[in-house]
């Protein structure tokens, strides 16, 4: 990652503050030099971790004012007696060592739900943090987050806006919504392009719509989830007018490149699974029937064998709510046409199973008619590797 | 099995119709010797089998008169160009056969989708299927319509009416609602008690609410569902009056153990799972909390690895969609207590992951506060055999 290409004005750090067994770094802290326009959106879950409620406590209090985040990894702080307390004084503690208001620190946790959180652990750590800031960490904050993920995730853009160039920088975690100790998907992305709030709002709404929405691995909605945008400006320039379409279009793609990292490395995974259907009602009807094919076991299982089982897409596509008439309904594995208006079609299953072992596999869901409702999603294929994961004793 | 238990009036058999490749009866019929009383619930799926509709159509055809059922397993007769005819043509040779209205024979179907099923294989095998026509092959037809279930399914129950004794026999099939090949739940139940048919259509969808709708192995919905109920009247009882509520429980009683039956069976289960809900806002909204437990991976991988990982089910929970408090839910594992008021509890880890080892896992989850709806819910746990079963190539 060349060092040019992130956002200005942000710096990071990451320390080991023994919330996690292992000695790997656990807490990460993300700064704005200069106080940024801030926008996140929230699990739907209706069991909230502390930190959640929290930070959307100090979103509304300082009016999308966001000086920093900070994100602790090995304990999500959620269902337990001292949630509320441990993220408000770990968040006093970044307010006090950056001497900035405490409602423009976002806090953010992931990890084991129910085991509750020593905040001394992380009020101890702060100031190690704060001495430790640079422009240069961005990548260990990558890295500190993670949790089963095997790989870290991080995504750049650079957009040429009419005023000059803005830079956006985002990572994220996230392998399975959970680890054996439960854990979730968090996402940072960075911008020192000049956005105002209400308006980053909406384009954090936005970008997340056809990215971390858009992905799933077992669809379990985690307790943490939470995709933070921050825009501090220190660009010098402005996303207004036709910029916005470039800005939005740069934001999205960044937002989508991170989620699609989640679910090819999801639990166990050993192929990104693209999932594409067109023809539906409405873009809505379109993500729901993709959201089902996506989360079908026996999809994701055959994908896994490198089995072109078009049966069991159509059956998955058939119970999510939406109604078609699976006589209009096209499908294709790899490019590879496998049912034409409900129905077989002869194909090479030899020469389809081999397309099927690659690491990327494509399928088409195409409902003939005219509608035009379309969705994109992306998901992994279902192997031993999530069993021996999640089916393991926490230890 | 006590052949006395089994419902008077109706007679059995099976064969082997080279419909499935290994040499295995895959044909079996169901003759009531009286037209007897149908009802039938079948899949919710868009993508509805050639047998399904044409099982439909017949029930409405006939008003709820059914002299035989005709099943076979190997191939679902979906999502194939001759489904309609093949389905009509096989039912027209057990009307022959029989000297029944051909609209009094319900065809049902198990297997892979999108493969031609090929008539001529059962027309041919339905003349030496009548002459086989026994009362004692009631279990034939429960191995017969075995696809990757490792046990054949079957439950009874006798009730001592005011008018006397009526029997209730049922048979059923399903283990992942698939086998490699994608394969379904079907669901035979007989009895011998006088009930008109739209009271017995009311009693089955009764019954399959609290049994069929109430389970999950991988919460796919195949395209064939059916659960099938005869009454022939043949004891001469009939059911009426104060004597419903002994049948309607009887029945439910048959249907819900044939459904825990699949359950326990699902494919790769070690462990059947009880789900409790209580407190919900009403019966409806606890089923889906139970669902939503039932069917999270997370929880079933956890069951298997006998972890006591409480958060993963209040996860669930709250993304079930149903609006609770986290803060009044208790939960509780093989009986012991893990999370107070939405809190971790102190128990003994050791004891209670040695009670998890056990076949049957009871999950409760009690939502405090007074509310009164309730559901139970089955499922299994989630291990390594449903990976393999599902995830290697079809053969």
């Amino acid at each position: 990652m060349n060092q040019k290409q992130l956002p200005q004005g942000f710096r990071y750090a990451t320390v080991y503050a023994r919330i996690r067994k292992v000695e790997k770094d656990d807490l990460a802290l993300i700064v704005s030099d200069q106080p940024a326009s801030g926008a996140a959106v929230f699990t739907t879950n209706v069991v909230k971790a502390a930190p959640v409620r929290l930070s959307q406590q100090h979103l509304k209090a300082s009016r999308g004012k966001v000086s920093a985040i900070l994100i602790n990894a090995g304990n999500a702080n959620c269902a337990t007696r001292t949630g509320d307390e441990v993220a408000l004084e770990t968040c006093k503690a970044v307010a006090e060592a950056l001497q900035v208001p405490v409602n423009q620190v976002l806090p953010a946790s992931t990890g084991v739900i129910g085991v509750e959180l020593d905040a001394t652990l992380i009020t101890k750590a702060v100031p190690k943090l704060a001495r430790g800031l640079s422009a240069k960490k961005f990548g260990d904050v990558a890295k500190a987050i993670m949790t089963t993920d095997l790989v870290q995730k991080i995504a750049t853009a650079e957009v040429a806006l009419s005023g000059g160039v803005v830079r956006i920088a985002g990572t994220t975690k996230g392998s399975g919504m959970i680890q054996p100790n439960m854990a979730t998907t968090l996402g940072f992305i960075m911008t020192d392009a000049a956005v105002p709030a209400p308006l980053l709002k909406a384009l954090t709404v936005l970008a997340n719509e056809n990215s971390y929405n858009r992905i799933s691995v077992d669809g379990d909605t985690s307790t943490n989830d939470m995709l933070a945008v921050l825009a501090n400006g220190a660009s010098g320039v402005k996303v207004s007018g036709k910029d916005m379409t470039l800005f939005r279009e740069a934001l999205g793609r960044v937002a989508q490149d991170l989620a699609i990292q989640i679910a090819r490395d999801g639990e166990g995974a050993r192929k990104l699974i693209r999932i594409q259907v067109t023809g539906a009602p409405d873009d809505a009807a379109a993500a729901k029937i993709a959201r089902s094919i996506a989360n079908s076991p026996l999809v994701k299982t055959a994908i896994a064998g490198s089995d072109p089982n078009w049966g069991r897409i159509i059956c998955a596509a058939g119970y999510s709510g939406v109604d078609f008439d699976p006589n209009q309904v096209d499908i294709a594995l790899q490019g590879t046409v496998v049912c034409s208006h409900g129905l077989a079609v002869d194909f090479s299953e030899d020469e389809l199973k081999k397309h099927l072992d690659e690491s990327e596999c494509t399928i088409e869901f195409v409902i003939g008619g005219g509608k035009r409702g379309q969705a994109k999603f992306w998901t992994c294929d279902l192997t031993e590797g999530y069993i021996r994961i999640n089916g393991s004793y926490r230890t």
